[in-house]
């Protein structure tokens, strides 16, 4: 048993490892403050989904009023949706490319990049700016995430 | 290659990353089912969204009264968007958790506390449970992955 | 620090976890192309869901005639999500598995096997081709995914 906790904490202690848990956690937990943004926006824009959630605010017709979309809730849930797409591949193909070899420099490189981008990306989404302020930075973050995917597949290659 | 073969084996024998492995199975299978529900309550109530999957009802206009929503359909498919936007995350700062050795007894807590929310938040969902109950179990599920996060960001740091 | 980069460097050297890198990298190049043919649709057929981003086609009224819905783009978008639902789920127990130590024949046919399947499922989405094909496709990618959690938890199950 202490063999093997010595071993993960060994993986824990590569720097590049290191830079990868401390970056993706910071784009996780990011990507899961918007379920925050969103419950915000429902609650003071009074717009729901399901019935169960309006009975707070009366029955019958009164609460039925609420069951509604609304524009700034449903741009947050984009921007969730966008980071569920771009994020999601980032912490995935990063695992493969923090543990293919790369330079401490280079990846934190990607990493940083990826994850100011990804932060631009949310501002840009939500208050919102003019394009291509939005559309930049996606792109952006999308090009970092296929570099690491070219680096991972010549190194790991097997068909 | 045996030697590599060894190592993988070391780490699943780990007993907080094999009890990773475990919890974090069960909520992606979890998470999986929710298609063969969303798949049950589409052909149930007959409501689709694809022409092409209403071809086997009939021809024409008769088929094309089958391509509406269906309250039922819509709730399932909420259920599994926000399973994705909280198991996802769970399932990779779970993963950079499990590897920064934590304590065998507060590792399953974790996991076990998340695994038992996000099964209530489905019945809390699908049923529907008055609220608070889905709010709560969201909430507890949430509340376990930011305390991941923190330790996993508390051991790992490297901006 | 020598150490551990040779650890991850015989991580990536191990033929299994070599392979389970290169489909996973490709299953997530995969589902993030999903992104540039929505553009492509969004642009090709003028249909925004973003006020900013009809802009440059003109001023006011001119401009929110593009802000609506397109069957070919929803199309695109239903047939991402469903990736999100399967080729994430897919990424993640398949790094279980692969650290579980299976048999890097019966791997590799799991990994292609999806693969092939998830591939076969876009065209079928995108064409489209008249079901089952689409859902067939579906069907196999789901359990081969299921066959690897099978593995997966037979080999770490720790409660």
């Amino acid at each position: 048993r202490r063999g093997e906790m010595a071993k993960s904490t060994q993986l824990i202690d590569n720097e590049v490892f290191r830079a990868y848990v401390t970056y993706a956690a910071i784009v996780l937990i990011k990507m899961m403050l918007m379920s925050l943004v969103t419950a915000y926006f429902r609650i003071t824009r009074k717009a729901f989904v399901n019935p169960e959630d309006t009975e707070s605010f009366g029955k019958g017709e009164s609460a039925k009023k609420y069951l509604r979309t609304d524009p700034d809730v449903e741009r947050v849930r984009r921007a969730h949706l966008n980071d569920l797409e771009n994020i999601v591949p980032f912490v995935g193909i990063g695992l493969l490319y923090a543990l293919s070899g790369p330079e401490l420099s280079t990846a934190l490189l990607h990493f940083r990049i990826f994850t100011g981008a990804r932060i631009l990306h949310t501002f840009a989404y939500l208050i919102p700016l003019p394009q291509p302020g939005r559309g930049l930075s996606w792109a952006v973050g999308y090009s970092v995430t296929f570099s690491m995917a070219y680096k991972v597949l010549k190194t790991a290659w097997l068909l």
